[in-house]
């Protein structure tokens, strides 16, 4: 390679990417490889291989996500929701150009459309040619690729979806809308009577007001909404946070049954990742929230 | 200050940390000020306070705990055993200069004597100067300071505690001692009937092979063990693995009760940190093990 795309630097003959996102921290990964780089119209994508995460996907600089850890994720953003609803039969997936989400939908034998809506094409071309831990499932015929706006596409959809999955970015930039009122609210309209969505609503401990915040907004829409945590290796905090909201009522967590092969999701963890530590709970009760 | 301690780099007028002990990732914290630094007989210790996580107390260039997060890992360490164990009167922590589980275990009145055994006095001398957020219920008299190495206080010990605590650091250097199948054995003679330990285990996914190599050396001297996680912020990965090894039959999570005031724990919490990924549940049942 002639010369080092922007975001990678070379020291003493070896690779790194450095995240400097953040004002005051830093983290900089070991890079055997650069498998892929673009600029799109939208961003710039790469997909490096790392030492200590395997393939990892990098847009603007900023990692998303990892062979190593980002199942972990996409797991718990998709089998949580999927679990609840008793017959998902219409899936659409906004944000996850990565494929994950998708390829664990396509676990659901019940499920007969799922629409993915990536505005960067890049993205999932280059997630399905070198993040095959990830994307590996996204062949499955059930998932119809649209590559657009999500808050347009969601917008124009009516009574259509059992189960929504927003699987933004952080709320920087173009992702900024997806955390807005007029988002959920077109969210609640695209759902049909029973329908439920969630969204990844950051981390409790460093976005504790973009968490309360799409807490509060989507329990001012659906009349049931329920918030749970995962531990995210590689997201800032490793805790992050998940919110519900339902035009169902939602099942006791003691209830939810789940049986698809995962490799961290499992009943027990479905069930009790709505226990939540005791200064999260105390945060949304604060907002005049009850659980 | 004339010239600044190793570890600490000076860029464009701006003070940073750069942990650099591990070979492909490096973590730069942005840092305010340099509130303690002195070179004891057995590392270099330093309390620095930091822009994202506070005050943060750093041994040998790196970060062991914070005044954000700190509490999540001391919480978690202390209150399972201490719920379990149906009346612990008296406590051993090895390790945990930085006071904080032994403050947690100060919340038990039913507690007569919590000895702390920590080899470098001039962490707890830092710590309780200046992360009175992680340290602060260090002055209950209760508490025992000894500064000794733990493996020869433990070994000198029998039939003397109820719960046994080790708080220590990664297994490099002196504190790899305390992952070795001798050690345990120590513990196991220094517990009356009935007692039990937890050790911190690391890593389920950067240090799965510790994790399980610790669950193995406890399986063969107790007859009852159970790992628990949480979610440790600063800790690589952030998902942490604890083991307990008990002389006693372990009450189903269910059964567990806690009451104490905590930030992160809960009762919820207690009973549910039981609740395993489907990878690390696999890991440790391909390890001949029962959970």
């Amino acid at each position: 390679m002639e010369r080092l795309p922007k975001y990678i630097q070379c020291s003493q003959g070896t690779l790194w990417l450095t995240e400097d996102e953040r004002d005051h921290l830093k983290i900089s990964y070991r890079i055997k490889d650069i498998l892929f780089e673009e600029t799109s119209p939208y961003q710039h994508v790469m997909v490096l291989d790392s030492y200590d995460f395997g393939p990892m996907l990098v847009l603007d600089g900023v990692v998303q996500t990892t062979s190593i850890d980002g199942h972990i994720y996409n797991e718990m953003i998709a089998h949580v929701p999927l679990s609840i609803h008793p017959h998902p039969r219409r899936v659409l997936i906004i944000g996850g150009g990565d494929c994950g989400v998708a390829g664990e939908a396509a676990k659901y034998s019940e499920i007969e459309r799922i629409d993915l809506v990536e505005i960067d094409e890049t993205v999932v071309r280059a997630s399905r040619r070198y993040l095959p831990e990830i994307a590996g499932n996204a062949c499955d015929p059930r998932i119809c690729f649209h590559y657009q706006d999500g808050v347009k596409f969601a917008a124009q959809a009516r009574d259509a979806y059992d189960v929504i999955i927003v699987d933004s970015s952080d709320p920087v930039g173009p992702a900024r809308q997806l955390f807005e009122p007029g988002f959920y609210r077109s969210l609640y309209e695209a759902l049909n009577e029973g329908g439920l969505m969630v969204c990844q609503s950051q981390s409790p401990i460093f976005h504790a007001e973009v968490m309360t915040q799409s807490y509060a907004r989507i329990g001012r829409l659906f009349p049931h909404r329920r918030l749970y945590t995962a531990t995210v290796p590689t997201y800032p905090g490793g805790l992050w946070s998940f919110t519900i909201g339902s035009k169902r009522a939602l099942p006791a967590p003691e209830q939810i049954r789940f049986d698809k092969p995962a490799r961290y999701a499992s009943g027990e963890i479905v069930r009790r990742c709505f226990a939540l530590p005791a200064f999260l709970r105390e945060m949304l009760e604060k907002d005049g929230a009850a659980l």
